[in-house]
């Protein structure tokens, strides 16, 4: 038995772990749960991940993992996606942790808003906007002096960021006022096989 | 030169650093910064952490990290507060994950606004008690067949998720309602020496 991931293409969270899985050339089934319409909310699913949340992956002997920065840590483990450094390794969680407290809450859940429910842009908490242009503005700062997130090469920091910071736009915000954010999405996008 | 943990007393977040350092009988100075103040909006705070948040530490050899649950990874790899077993590493990831996303944003906002700010009843938003309880009621269901969160003895994930959930009822929320929680909470705390 291969790693089976489920996941909704539509979320960010998911796709970090196909992309990880794909970047390390891991095989995996990929199978769709559909979050808008209730299917993390089944008793079955449950049993996967109490949380009812994806992505939940089953790995190769059949043991459930939640959490989408969780679940990259564990897959890319030992690759050059993790740096062997110590303090590079805690510096790639310091910003897996800063992307779910202080980055998705904002920049996902706008553009879950915006783009999926169609919610008018007066009915959208202001915050949303705010502490995301916050978000972007911190990035925006590190990356005027460094390609990527952690050392100079690609790793698991940037591909749990890019994941909601590519559809930002989607969410109402504005990437040309982040040149250095644009830049560095396009330049992950092509190292992932994106674009 | 050794750690130094800038971190705000009342916050759990940072509570957390130093119940690990203390666990792990690391030597560090405590730096307190009042962040209802403004001590974490300083020039100079930024300078360490752009994030402008604490806790924040600077480690012996004199470079900043920060996020909680990064800086204790940190402090505990190696440790027996992290098990050498990969899944259970995956799983206590997780649950530090799933303390920042699902928990910390509110049973601790919560407990701020009713506590620290007097925020009437009235003006809190009730989906903070909503999801507040669910995260709750998952706790309590894991620890009806587990002493503790991760394998069967003390972990980085009982000392994360213990910061605000010992506190959760100066946010109004009942831990009468969650005996397994409550006796978790006592177990942790005097593993911890706190009680």
């Amino acid at each position: 038995m291969s790693l089976t991931i489920y996941g909704d293409s539509m979320s960010g969270n998911c796709l970090k772990v196909k992309w990880t899985a794909d970047k390390l050339g891991l095989a995996y089934d990929w199978v769709e749960v559909d979050v808008v319409n209730g299917q993390t909310r089944t008793d079955a699913f449950r049993t996967l991940n109490p949380a009812a949340q994806v992505p939940t992956v089953v790995l190769a002997d059949g043991r459930p993992l939640a959490q989408s920065n969780a679940i990259i840590w564990h897959l890319a483990e030992g690759s050059e996606l993790i740096s062997s450094d110590a303090y590079l390794r805690a510096k790639t969680l310091e910003w897996l942790f800063w992307e779910q407290y202080s980055h998705e809450p904002y920049i996902a859940v706008r553009r879950f808003q915006k783009f999926y429910l169609n919610t008018p842009e007066a009915d959208i908490d202001p915050k949303l906007r705010v502490r995301g242009e916050a978000a972007l503005a911190r990035m925006e700062t590190w990356l005027a002096g460094s390609p990527y997130l952690v050392d100079s090469r690609l790793s698991l920091a940037d591909i749990s960021l890019v994941a909601y910071t590519r559809v930002a736009p989607e969410g109402g915000f504005d990437l040309a006022k982040f040149p250095g954010v644009a830049a560095w999405v396009k330049r992950v996008e092509q190292d992932l096989g994106l674009s």
